[in-house]
């Protein structure tokens, strides 16, 4: 008797997510929110909540002011061929399948079990029966992907490297592995569904075979930062709030200031205007040191109160910190507060969209928890709106005693593409 | 101007929780709900939906028959004391502790942002605003715990360690990395929230600071078992249904007969009674290879279809699978299917209750994923109920082509305590 596949092969993500995909994708003008919110949520699988979808395509990729999801799974990844034909097939491929998985589909048109029993199938199946779970996929372009390291053109790209996609300096304290730092290309996924997050980068690291090679990657578990008001500021490792002044989806005109790359800002650039640039570093904390700290001390070095975020010269989480208010033996907020060293009123106004997420990957050599922030933040420009708060923040910080910078990466982040477009086409026509 | 604390440095965890910790913790006669099910869930932050909550203190330790939650952050930890009154000491604040986290509370009676500004928190902060997202904190004891390499009794403990409670034996194909194997102790912590496990688990780490270092510790982020029928079964990463045949919180006889210890199992180990044994082992998928291999061979290595997870041989996912159908050349389900040679028929009768979780650890030496399947199992004995599957599984299975064990570790679980009892108080006893 030969094998027959009965109606147990034929159960698919479309098929148990059926027509209903709940959506609540409010991000922002530009992000369309699918069918009608008032549809019934998918029934079916532990993940099957309500859940938001957002739209692939638009003015500006999802990721970025769409609001923060809870789990990243982000990976940089180095182009393996020389072929610049190759490399366009990939991003369209990598769109097809990003659109896809994006509404809830499987990777590929046939799925993961509707094929022939003689393939590999065109999707790797562990997302069966979960749905969008709000899964956003943003790619970029890093600076080794116009020119290696000794300086050739790879793909015929080099006269179109904005000025700002150079490797970023080397700051004071950082201590960075090469095995965690830099990539031709990334990929950052966002989902509330870890599973979710996972599978869409699995599955683009699969379509990129031979293409591709994984260089680095990373889980973020929890989001510290939000990009919306109408989401609460969570908390990092330190047990603080995070990302208070962050640019949100809301403040169109601090958007066009601080985060979306201008029609004027790079003219050997313009396939990047209305993208941005991914500042991504992953920040050991030494939280077992952290932990044993009085909380004044945490307190001083932040800047603001553990409880409810305040700046320490009072007021709620959103006050504007009193950086002349006096304390005992000097200002309240005191000269190497984190609050002060950053603030964009020390840099000319500069402000990021921060997009960050905590890690905990184990453990360190030393037995403590190898853990701390996984940083994502864009900006208009990394000359401006990150270096400088960075050496700011590496020379003069309180809160660099606690910090281990181990990765650091910078990429161009494309536009968002219109019908027929892959992502990032603007670069090669 | 002295530092004036405001009200926002009296925000706590259990101020935002309120009273109204949702609760519906049905797992089993032995975890009795707190409070009850028609309360209002907890207002407030990103995580703070409905989410139930287990009592840490019972028959049995929670964790094992819980219905298993989406999120784990597990530890192993090695004593660095030679003192028997420290260790019991540290069992003793961790018992407090976790009951404390377990409820959604503050891991100390002070909390984070509450005490002195002179002295360190007694809990981290990260999890403020967050519920009590379905924790429980399981701790067992390693062999190491009662006779150190060398053999030395450590604590006074060795004529009470279990004849069960050895090192594994080496299987075949084993490719252990000695700092991810082994440890004194273990903690589970396993919730809803990431966030929440992993404050669990970096409190009782700060906790034992000065008499416990982590040997390994690690995250999963995707539950792949049910153990209660009120769950749907989840995907491993090879997109396949996994632990169908699981031992599940309603079957009692089962359990009797399969996970708890038994008062004549071993004289030497009246303390462990009601306990079990936590198998753990850190299995590394060959995803990128696995997501190479046609479909049909996938589900002929599995002995499952890959879309329902029913046997090959017909029915539904929970069908038992026929072993003597034929097939073209040979059974429908071949000799070397996974689901054969683990099968409890080819091992009389012996059962797991399995609990495992995929991990991806961000990337390889080769490009790939470091990903896979971090098994946990418990059982009554490991010499019954897990080496010998093992041994049969590394040795005929055709799945074991894509799997590499990297980590493994056995720990002895005891029972539940009582009210004013602390974990494992009846080994020192």
């Amino acid at each position: 008797m030969g094998r027959v596949r009965g109606e147990a092969g034929r159960v698919s993500r479309r098929g148990l997510l059926g027509g209903g995909v709940a959506v609540a994708g409010v991000a922002g003008a530009f992000v369309t929110g699918r069918a009608t919110a008032d549809e019934a949520p998918p029934a079916g699988g532990a993940s099957a909540s309500r859940a938001p979808s957002y739209d692939f395509r638009g003015v500006r990729q999802a990721g970025i002011v769409t609001p923060a999801q809870d789990r990243l799974h982000f990976a940089a990844l180095d182009v393996v061929t020389d072929s610049r034909e190759e490399l366009m097939t990939l991003l369209r491929a990598w769109t097809v399948a990003a659109e896809r998985m994006t509404t809830g589909l499987p990777a590929g048109e046939i799925g993961p079990v509707e094929g022939s029993l003689d393939l590999p199938p065109d999707d790797t199946g562990e997302a069966i029966g979960l749905a969008a779970s709000g899964l956003t996929i943003t790619f970029g372009f890093g600076p080794s992907l116009f020119r290696d390291a000794e300086g050739r053109d790879r793909f015929g790209l080099a006269d179109r490297q904005p000025e700002a996609l150079r490797d970023l300096p080397h700051f004071p304290a950082d201590l960075l592995d090469p095995a965690r730092s830099g990539g031709d290309l990334c990929i950052q996924a966002c989902a509330d569904d870890p599973q979710v997050a996972v599978h869409a980068v699995r599955n683009l690291v699969r379509i990129g075979f031979g293409t591709t090679s994984v260089r680095w990657s990373q889980l973020g578990f929890g989001r510290t930062s939000s990009t919306s008001v109408t989401q609460d500021t969570p908390r990092n490792l330190f047990g603080f709030k995070d990302g208070t002044a962050n640019v949100r989806a809301e403040e169109a005109v601090a958007l066009e200031e601080n985060v979306w790359v201008g029609s004027s800002d790079d003219a050997s650039a313009a396939w990047l205007v209305g993208g941005s640039y991914l500042v991504a570093r992953r920040i050991n904390m030494t939280i077992e040191v952290w932990d044993r700290q009085p909380l004044g001390d945490q307190e001083a070095f932040v800047g603001r109160t553990k409880g409810s975020g305040a700046p320490l010269s009072g007021g709620e989480e959103l006050s504007t910190p009193d950086f002349a208010m006096p304390g005992r033996g000097g200002p309240i907020i005191a000269a190497d507060a984190h609050v002060r060293i950053v603030h964009p009123d020390q840099h000319g106004g500069a402000r990021m969209l921060r997009r960050g997420y905590n890690f905990v990957d184990g453990t360190d050599a030393l037995g403590g928890l190898d853990a701390g922030l996984f940083f994502v933040a864009y900006v208009r420009d990394p000359r401006t709106g990150f270096t400088p708060v960075q050496n700011a923040m590496a020379k003069h910080d309180a809160l660099m005693e606690y910090l281990k910078t181990t990765g650091s990466a910078l990429f161009a982040v494309p536009p968002g593409i219109g019908p027929d477009e892959f992502v990032g086409q603007a670069l090669f026509d």
